[in-house]
């Protein structure tokens, strides 16, 4: 096993993603000595220590983070200003102070001008994921083979950087980096839009008359099946990052309704050759990610 | 094994759907003695005479169908018309002509006025599939645990319904009868339209600026990578089924588009209870799938 790469690894916030970070320290090692876990919920908490996935758990953040050479936000990304705000007088000098959230323009909005000087402030977003959260939700071949996206700010130490690139590449995932507004352009289209979507086309059901909605329940094909795994997922959790991704979101939003208007005309006049054409784009582009492993 | 329940099943179309049911028919037996199989392409023919799936291969479907006491059109629904118009003078007084498309009160706008007098008219819907296509596709067990639909016309033969509905129930099938015109309302939410909006926002994909569709495809993430697996269904089945479907599915997109206008609203202004109620909706209708056994 490789020496750990930290001393003390806190994480802040222990759903999906950073109880599955635990995990790995745990069952693979070489990510950190200790791992120390702060939740806003006693419940938590206390189903952490059962858990058995962390070495401590706190549940004051500023205590979470003393000492530790490693901090990663693992909270709603709507709760980082409040949390930076808390922790950032208790940050050790020298140590990283990282996030897992799914937007990075505005980490770099609400927790940038409240990082310490001589803190390396290195924002990550591992693309990994499924519908369930919470600490039992978490198990440690969620990064496998999975990008893990470095958005840090101009300037920023290049060791640090590299410290956290090999964090996750130790958690399975394959490291880039990019500019904050490009990922989130990115994610805007790969993710956000398409939960957006499927959260919205649940609750257009739910709003059919109640005969209708029944059926949709009891007949649910492929396709609205797909869609609801997707809408299954943390409802804060979205609520923020719909919220702070809002620029890219709404631009992708408009760009998609234009496009599915299009399709509604070509349905309406009967433009086959246009619907055809357009249908054939999926299968293209299904091509290209089973061509890139990423299907 | 069951005694079959046909004489002679003749497979106008043999895709996904009608291969599947033909293998059902050699694999479990107690469908047909015989399984004759029509294909438009001299290839599609040729496979199926490879793949061992029919008894007999028939490139005139007129042909097919003489002396076949079950007839079952596996063609997209935009072909029924000319297929019915090429059949209906060689039905066998007695049989059954049914189907297996998506869309419902088209079949019977297309099929309906051609059926001969004394042979039973019985559409049928099995709501299962994979974004496979083509004879290579099937399999025996598709159809296992889904729900088949029935949407017989006013009048039709109670004992030519209930033998249909039994050829399906062999095929691992739970049956139901509806009428048409509900068929279409219910599909257009649950298979058509989620459909509509996979290959859209493939679309939209496609057409952003080159580097940004590079990392699309390089980061597709959950939520994308389930949206282009759906996307990548047949592209003439699914125009045929948007053009069969029109009314339905364009009064759900209307109301999709409204929804998702209200909530492009909300993120706009920061409605963020708005936001989390309806994300939150999405988890109850999953749950409700998962309480049906749908998921």
């Amino acid at each position: 096993m490789a020496e750990p790469l930290f001393r003390r690894l806190a994480l802040i916030g222990i759903g999906l993603i950073g109880s599955s970070v635990a995990r790995v320290a745990k069952e693979r090692g070489g990510i950190a000595a200790e791992v120390v876990a702060n939740a806003r919920s006693q419940k938590t908490l206390d189903r952490v220590r059962e858990l058995g996935i962390a070495d401590r758990v706190e549940a004051d953040p500023a205590r979470a983070v003393e000492g530790a050479d490693c901090v990663m936000l693992c909270a709603p990304v709507g709760a980082y200003a409040e949390l930076a705000a808390a922790i950032a007088p208790h940050l050790a000098p020298g140590a990283i102070l990282t996030d897992v959230g799914s937007t990075k323009v505005s980490v770099l909005r609400d927790v940038g001008p409240l990082v310490p000087e001589g803190v390396h402030f290195v924002p990550a977003h591992p693309l990994a994921g499924t519908e369930h959260s919470g600490p039992d939700a978490g198990f440690a071949a969620l990064f496998d083979g999975r990008w893990t996206l470095l958005t840090p700010p101009p300037g920023t130490d290049p060791e640090a950087v590299e410290r956290l690139a090999e964090l996750w590449r130790r958690c399975g995932s394959m490291v880039e980096s990019m500019e904050a507004a490009h990922h989130d352009r990115v994610l805007a289209i790969v993710s956000h839009l398409p939960h957006l979507i499927a959260f919205t086309i649940c609750g257009t059901a739910d709003d059919l008359a109640d005969e209708s909605r029944q059926e949709v329940l009891r007949f649910a094909a492929s396709g609205f099946r797909d869609f609801t795994r997707i809408a299954a997922s943390d409802p804060v959790m979205w609520r923020d990052i719909f919220l702070n991704n809002r620029e890219a979101l709404l631009e992708m939003l408009a760009r998609f309704t234009e496009d599915a208007q299009a399709m509604a005309r070509a349905i309406r006049w009967g433009d086959a050759a246009y619907l055809e054409d357009r249908i054939s784009r999926g299968r293209k582009i299904r091509r290209s990610l089973i061509d890139l492993k990423q299907a």
